[in-house]
Formats: C-alpha cells, structure tokens, sequence
C-alpha cells in the first residue's frame, strides 16, 4: 500500500500516518520527494482498515498495490481449474458447449430442443425457471416445474443441465434437479446468494454483472471458493457501456485479461451480449478465438414465439451451423470440440 | 408500438406481422413509407409477448410507445405521494434529513452519532447491520446486534430509522427492529427480494442500481408498488461511468426527470454517489436545488477510524455545518427543513 | 512513481528496472514487500519516457502519484483566477450567465434573443456561426455573416460574446467579431486548435468532452495556458453514460471537484447536458448550489421552429423566470447574480 | 418518424402537429390508441428541422424510423466496397495487416520495424508523424521528417503507408508522402477534418472515437464520402466504459454489426483497444474470427524504450508469432492473409 500525504502536509500529520500503519503491522517506508512525502506499506492488507486512512488528515489519496483476491488468483495456483460435470470438463483442452431456451416453456419445447443441440455437440443443456424479469408483469417462469422438465430433458439426451437460481428456496430445488447452478448477471453482487451457492456442493456458473469490473468478477468468485466450493465457471456476457445499438457491449478483452488473472474456467454468452440473432454466430467465433473455453447460446425451436429473448435466440438449423463453423476455428486455436 | 419493416420485406411477411398483432388484441395501422412499410399497433402491450415479434421474417425493429411502468406513474396519479414514518413525512413540503453512520460499530459510536445529528437536525437515523462488501473478508456487518442497537438509538433520541436488508432473514429481523427497510443499489434488481419487502408492510428505501437506467429503477418501484405497498422512496446514489475521479457519478438530472415521472418521493446520497468527504456539502445543497425531497448523509463521530466508507463520512461537527448551510437553500428554492 | 514488480521477477530484472530508472534521473527507494518488490521514484515524470518501464521483463505496473497538471493547478496557484471580459468578470464572486440560441440564424432572431437576455440580465451573448454537427446534411452555421450578426447584437445590447470555433480559418474571423473563443466538446482534444486559441489573445471557453475525464479537461486547460493565454473558464455539459433518458450525464461532482483541483473558473451548461427544456431550471439552481461561477443557457424566441437544440431550448418568459429563482439561489450560496 | 403525443394533449395541439407535418411535405397518419395519439409521418426527414417539433405543446417524443446515413449504407449498396492502395486490397477476401510504431522514432527504429513486419507478411507500414498526446510535454511527433521517413521505409520495402492527419497543414504534408490519410478517435467529429480528408484524394482510414456510437462513426464515414471519397476503412479500436483493467473496451459486436450496416471495409486496432502487449495476440485473433477484414498492430523494435505506447506494442519477434497463429485461424474463416 502507498500512502501519499498532501503537498502541505504537516511533519505531525506524517507522523501520525506513520504511526497508525506501523500499529496496524504494517512496515513502513518514508520516500521524500521533491514536492511531497509517499510512505510505502508492507503488510497484510486485509488486517487493517485501510478505508480510514485516506480521512487522516494531510493524507491525498491511498493506493493498492496487491489485488484483493487471493482463492482464485492464478498467483495462489497456476494450473487450470478444470470443472467436472459428469463428464463434461469445463477449463480443459475441449471447449464447452451450453445451449437451450432462455425459458423452460413446455415439455415438447425443451425436449425439441434438447435433442437438436445434442445432435449437433452441445455438451450442457440451459433453460430458466426462475427468471428474472424487469417487469412483474412478464412471464416469470415455470419455477419447479421447468426443473423437473430440464431433469427429464437430462434423462432423455444424457445432457448435464444448467439454471439460474435467485434465493434460497430456488437454490434448494434446483440442487435436486440440475447440475450446475447458474448466478445471474444482476444476482453477481448478491453476496448471502453466493455464500449459499458456495455451500451447496454444486459447480457454479458465475454471470458477470452489467457494470462489474474484472476485479469486482473475480471478487464474486471468490466469494463463493472462499464458502468451499472450487468449481465455479466464469461467464462474460456483455457490460453496460453508452452503446446501444446491440443490447450489451460484449467485452473479449476481459475474457482474454481473466484468463491472466485467474485459473478457473472463462467461457462467454454471445447471445445475451448482443441481443441480435445475427450477431451471435460471429461473437461465438470471436470468443473462442479469445481463449474462452465454452460457449453458452440461446436456441430455441421457434424464436419467433419465444416467451422471452426471441430476438436472440438462434433456431436448431441455425445453432447446427454455428457448431460447424466453431469446429474449423477450434481446431485452428488448438481447441477441440 | 411500432413495428419497422426491413427495407425489402416481403408483401407475405408484412401480413404475417399484421396477421399476429390482431391476433394478440392490437388494432394495426399500415403506414406505406417511401422506401418502407411501418406498422403502427393499439394495444394492450402486456398482453402480448411482443419480445419474439423482432425475430419474425422482415421485421427490422420494435418500438415501444408507452412507458413500461403504471401504478408508479405520474401519469396514473398526479399528486406527490408523502411516505409517513411516525412523524416524519418525506415527499411532502418539508426536505427529510437521514443521517448516521455507514455500518453499526457499537452502541457508544451509534448513540453518539444519533445525538448529534438529531441535535443538527436530522429526521432519521441510518446504519448498517447487514453490509454488502465487495470482499469476503470485509467487515460484513454486527447483524442482529446491530438491529438493535438502532432500536435503542431510536427510542433514545425519537429519531426513525433506517437500514439495509440482504435477504428473506435480515428482512424479517429488520421489521422488528427498524422503520424504514433500505434496499441497496446491488440488490435493485433482485426481484425475489423487490416483492418480499413489498408484502413487508414497512417504508422501503429503493437505491437506484449502479447502472440502472432511470426506467429500470422505476420499475424496480413497480415490483413492490404492485405487490402491495405504496410507501416507497426512491434514492439517486450514483451511476457508475467512465469517470473515476469520483467514486460514482451522481445524477441529479435523474433526480428532477423521475420528479416529473412519477409521484413517488425521491432523496439523494450524496456521500456513496462523491466517495469524497469534502464534496459532500456541495453535492447535498446541489441536491436539495435540483428538487429533491431529502438526502441521506454519512456521518461518523471519527471517520478516520470507521470501519467501511471512512473516506466519504462527514463528522458530526461538518455535518451540524452542513445542516446550516441546507436552511438558507431550502428556503431559496420554497422547501424547509 | 511507483513501479510494481511481478510476483516472481527476478533479481536482475528488479536491478535493471533500478538502474534505469536512476539513468533517467530519479532516485528510487527499494521496498520490499512479503511478496513482491516495489519500487517508489523520486523526480520528474515528464523528464523521462515512462511508458516504456511496463513493457521491461519483470514489471507488473507503473503507478503515477504526481499529477499531470501544472499551470492550471491550485497547487500552483491557491487564489482563484478572475477572467475579465470587458466589465464582466468570471470567476469572482459574482454569477456569470451566458445565454443565447445554439445557432445564429438571423439578425432578427438574434437581437430578439440578445436584447430579451440582457433585459433579464444575463451578462454574455451565446450564439453558433459555426456548428458541428453529427450530419452532413444538417445546417452548419451561417460563418462569417452570423459572426458580423454577434458583433452588432453586441454594439446594440452592450453584452460580451461568446461562439465556437472549430478550426483555424474561424478561430481568425471569430477574433475580429467576437470577445469570447468556445472550443466544443468534440474538440475538446484536438490539440493543434488548443495550441491555436491559446496564442489568439482572447479568453477560451473550455466545454468538456463528452468523455473526457476531469484530468484530461484539464491538461486541455493545460495545453492553452502553456501557450501563453491563462484566460480559460472551463464548462461541464454532461458526459457519455449508459443513461439515456437525458441527453447527456450532467456531473456535477465534477465541478465540485474541479474547483479545488484548478484556480480557474468552471461553468455549467444545462441545456445540453439533459437536452430537456424542462430539465434546464432544476439544474441550472443545482449547479450553482454545487459552486459553478457561471452558466451558459440555450435560448431561443420561438423553440418549436429553432434550427437545432429546439428541445433544450427556453423561451425568453421561461429564461427570466429562472433568472428570478437563481437570485435567491445565488445569495443562499454567498453568490451574487 | 413517429411523434407520440402526450397523455392529455389537446385536439388543438395535435392539430398544429399534423399541420406542420403537413406543411414539412409529410403525409401523416393518426393512430388514436388507448390513452394517447400518435402520429404517423412519412417524408424525407432531412427535408424538415425536426428537432423543433419535440417543443410543440403537446408533444412527448419524436422517434426517428430511417437510418440517417445514406452513401455508406449497404441499403444503397449491397456490395462490399474494396479499398485498393497500389497492390494491397481492404475489404477483399484477403486480410489486410496494418504495422509499425506508434510514433515514428528514427531512421533506424522506423527502417527496423519495416523490414520485420514486411518479412512477417504485413501489407502496411503505420507510423505516427503528428501525435495528438494528452500532456502538452509530451513528445508530439517528428511532423514533416517522419512523414519523409515513412516515404523512405516505403520505398525501401515496398510497403504501403499510413498515418494520422491532425490539421490541414499536415494534411497537405502527409498527402506527399503516404498513401492512406488516418482520422484519430480524438478528430472522429473534427467535422472540417473529415471534409478535407475528403477531398484529398487519398484513401481515408477513420477511427471509432472513444465514446462514438456506431451511427456517430458511420455518420463520420458519410462526411467523408459526401465530400467525394469512397475509399474509407472503418477502424474499431476500444471505446470508454467503466472498465479500466484494459485501456479501453474492444467492441467487436460493433465490427460484426457494422459489417451488415455499411459496404465499407472494417479493421480492428488491438493494441489502443487493449493497452496491453499481453492481449494483443488474442485480440487479433478475435477480431479476424469476428470479420474484420484486417488489423492494424503496433510493433516497434524495442518496446521498453519506446516513446510513446510501450506497454501495448509488440517486438518483430512476437508480431511474426501473431501472424502466424492468423494464418491458421484466417482459413478457419475463409479469408486468407
């Protein structure tokens, strides 16, 4: 930690600084510079409360130097975190595929299209059955019921299975039905909702919020490891900027930056991202091209009538192609699929 | 609603689109354009799920006309809507003064605040029993302990009182407690959470998201207007932008657009919104001029000491300050306080 | 400066770090960490080319304490700078208001507009002669006649004048007609007309750029003062957000902010930054409640047929009865109008 | 353009809408809804000043239907337009590779890089002669020298040349020397630059600004080939968001969008977008899987001394690795390099 005291700070003031650090553990470094006084910090951050520091009288401004992660730093563990979901790998050489609805509707909807993504290499079926909804007056999911059918999609294709959980009641039920546990994009910073997730002994699927800075992502995700569970996959899926002619500004440059950072699993939603149909098949290319390691695709067998997202739902015919163009790239990337 | 046909849709698809908007209840208007065919539709926009229409063959876009929110709409209600806590009134005439520190520590620091803001002028007491942290090994707050100690600080001072819920157990705790339950600005969208204060029978606090849009906080209002409580206040505390010499960027221009929106009362956090002491003072009576109907003010006996948002919290000696300098302005702009 | 070394770096790369930084001038001051090591440099930033220091083996980061700035700095200079403009004086204890129509279209409309602002007394005349503009096809000013069109508004009202130049042809006529130079918000970085405006001898309105941070506003200050004029008044019109209810994010913690990091003076545009005439009074108060020592108003005789901004646009009766209600704001705040 | 009427307006007001409609040479539709009118207008929106119509009592919002570009639409052209600079063709089937330094240094440093980057496979040389920097103290570029260098490098190993054009003066001068003009971010809506660029006669490569939209950047494209140059390639190099982990955000969406909007050919800078060395080589990768038609990368033979962009550029060393790893993934999306 650097300390930076004002241009007129007293010798009092520095002092006093200093005294406070050296109190709080930490080692202390007086570096006098032309103009001002900087004192530099070593110690364990999280031991103090560093937050009143910068109220301290002739203090300007704090600075970090360590990053406040520890769990999921790749610094603590270099090699990848591969997620096992029977046997699907997240993280490792393969690229994971997760495809299906926004919402479970019905039965013959699922099962449409839980066979078609099978069929054309999908790995892990989603579907939504708690669905968070700007409006209270939007359809607001099939709740137990869109478990048990994604559980008998499972049954039916072999498919693992993903859903979003939003309490603790749905987090129960969904631990009985579903394999991986999915934490939406608005639910990021849902810090007791983490907590349960991170004891609820199943993978995680951590969405990154809408204004959440890679720091803030991989603070989540350390929420939910330092709760006990390892298992926990990334997923970029476009941030808040001024831009709007796509729904969210999908951001690669962070996929490619976390996967720097951290040694869990990264992979991307192109559908969320850009809200277009159109676009997903080229942000799918251009993820893994990024280094993600999954995909998660909206496909639905009549985006047309979808009770939600139809605007950026692919079709089967057209998540069947998508599978084929992703093949030739994987392989060009060292990937396989 | 308006639906925008590509340029070279067919004569086919143009009737599809027209076929299924009457089917849904809407009366359509074909308007013949130079170079393309809109569709203006009449209707119930609710009853139809309008989001699979853009993925229909030729459709190039949709338009929304109507606003998307209803019982919180100036439009539905005229008049201001005045939220009665005991006997503090906010929306009214009078501008409400909510004060106290970012997190319960203990009773000596919590009554030693309640004190002197109630003797500056506050209506209400604020502190944090359960705290959001961004980091798993922040402080996270006294929690029930903490609920107490406002009650005490409460029946001390006659002051009402307000504090953050998390989850289904700090909010069912909260209402034993306190007068006012706060929802924070990461939890705006956490609709389970919305529509459980809302059956709560208690005042909400509604914190505007970090990078929610002005829409979308007013139907985060829906969500607890429409399950049944109208006694909701609406918090500007900042929007998170490209700009990071403040640590949010507050909007005040949001403040006097939501005050022409809907009849709901709206209050400003000056200090969450600047992160910065000395420009809470500024920011408060900037405030109070752009309309709004109270403020919610960090004030700490020692900020140097605090043990979450030091940097950003008045003493109670620049608060009193404060609090003077908020009479002359209240007064200029036909409020009191 | 602080440079960051990675985890793991060696120590011939932390040895070269240190002998160049000590070639360019500095003295560095060792501080070992529990895990890394850090290096804090003392001396003078601009002397040596740092950007290069992230890209030597072993750097994790550079962290800069120093601030960029120096003429326009408080550090520098603590009193506040007055910029005289005939008897008007911006930056003094008195309000300075700016008002006038976004575009010069006539002599009518303009001596309409000028003598109806004077009348309610604003003490500069606004008006554009030559517009940027988004469109090719948009109208683009009425150049040298709408300038002739200024001068005369000003020999019959007595009022100072302000207009936009946008390259070096206008910058040379605007100084034979006009008192004040406005650099806009899209030429906020175009460095060559900063250069230019700074030798022209007349004092500069510096409007912000639409995202530009509260430092880059003022190394663009920078950049006209190091050139010999100190005569610039720096105006915030609302930055670039996700938020686009309003045309803009008014930041009004940036002028807070702004006036205790510079001695110049800071104005504020309320017109363009929420592009809603009904917006414009509530944040016109809140400005000055925040500190500004000035604004600038759009104001046109018949809005609704204005060639641009005719939505932010007051009419004359709209814009005196703001005058009216800043009188009382300004005295609440110490000011006078 | 659809003018949405307000809740209670009256008939005399939504009279005097239709009337002026009417009168700008639109037909109208009236469709009466539930609550509220709105009007249907069809006409050439350029033809009226519709921005005054949002100021006629009665009126809540204007929404715009057409795209308000037109001569880079692929609505007037379907056609992918294909940029040719002596050999090397932009927009093709073939990648374009864009390299060099940030600012050109010296004879040495220039002819270095151009002979690593040709022998990699490049098609172009970049090399910053007029330098738009942040700090006035900053080096601002070699100006007419490093136009002659380039002139030199180009001769020497038959490359292509670009660089960016400031003002009119350097302008004329790079007219002489390069082959391809570049606008930066900063001057995207330098409205007099883009007219002279177009009608330089040169082939004009325009940069995103950093918080331009995707309509503001076309709109740019327009003025460009208004003033009679058709030769523009579009160029994607990060926009401002709230994240700062990365110097700016990389918005490949908006390349992939932009692909289906306009018939100009769109490239990718990964080094601006990304500000770091370690990023490039994905974000390369990405933007081809995306369907940029090429990159424009920076490599200087020395990065820790650079003078300026050190920490983004690539040594010869690694900029051949990169180009290798797109060969590869170029065919995986049949486009070659």
């Amino acid at each position: 930690m650097v300390v930076v005291m004002k241009l007129h700070s007293s010798m009092e003031q520095i002092e006093n600084v200093n005294s406070r650090l050296r109190l709080c553990g930490f080692q202390t470094h007086m570096i006098r510079g032309v103009k001002r006084i900087v004192i530099g910090a070593v110690g364990d951050w999280q031991a103090v409360n560093a937050s009143g520091l910068e109220n301290m009288p002739g203090v300007e401004k704090v600075m970090r130097i360590m990053k406040p992660y520890k769990l999921v730093s790749r610094e603590v563990k270099e090699e990848n975190t591969v997620v096992r979901v029977g046997n699907v790998e997240v993280g490792g050489p393969g690229l994971t595929v997760i495809a299906g609805p926004c919402a479970v509707e019905s039965e013959e909807q699922l099962l449409t299209v839980a066979r078609a993504v099978r069929r054309s290499g999908a790995n892990v079926l989603r579907g939504g059955a708690y669905k968070p909804r700007t409006s209270p007056y939007s359809f607001q999911g099939l709740e137990e019921e869109g478990l048990r059918l994604l559980q008998e999609a499972a049954v039916q294709t072999g498919l693992a299975t993903v859903t979003e959980v939003v309490d603790e009641e749905s987090l129960e039920k969904a631990c009985r039905y579903v394999d991986i546990l999915q934490i939406g994009a608005r639910n990021m910073q849902n810090f007791r909702l983490l907590r349960l997730v991170g004891q609820a002994g199943k993978p995680v699927l951590l969405k990154r919020g809408l204004s959440a800075t890679v720091e803030e992502w991989l603070m989540a995700a350390e929420y939910i490891v330092s709760a006990g569970n390892e298992d926990v996959i990334l997923c970029e899926r476009g941030i808040r900027t001024f831009e709007n002619s796509t729904r969210n500004t999908l951001d690669l440059s962070a996929v490619a930056l976390a996967k720097t950072l951290t040694h869990l699993p990264v992979i991307v939603d192109p559908s969320h991202a850009t809200g277009k149909r159109e676009l997903v098949g080229a942000m799918s290319r251009a993820a893994v091209a990024a280094g993600a390691d999954g995909l998660i695709v909206e496909v639905h067998p009549d985006p047309a009538t979808a009770l939600c997202d139809g605007p950026q739902s692919l079709d089967p015919g057209e998540f069947d192609v998508l599978m084929g163009s992703l093949r030739y790239l994987a392989e060009a990337v060292g990937r396989e699929i």
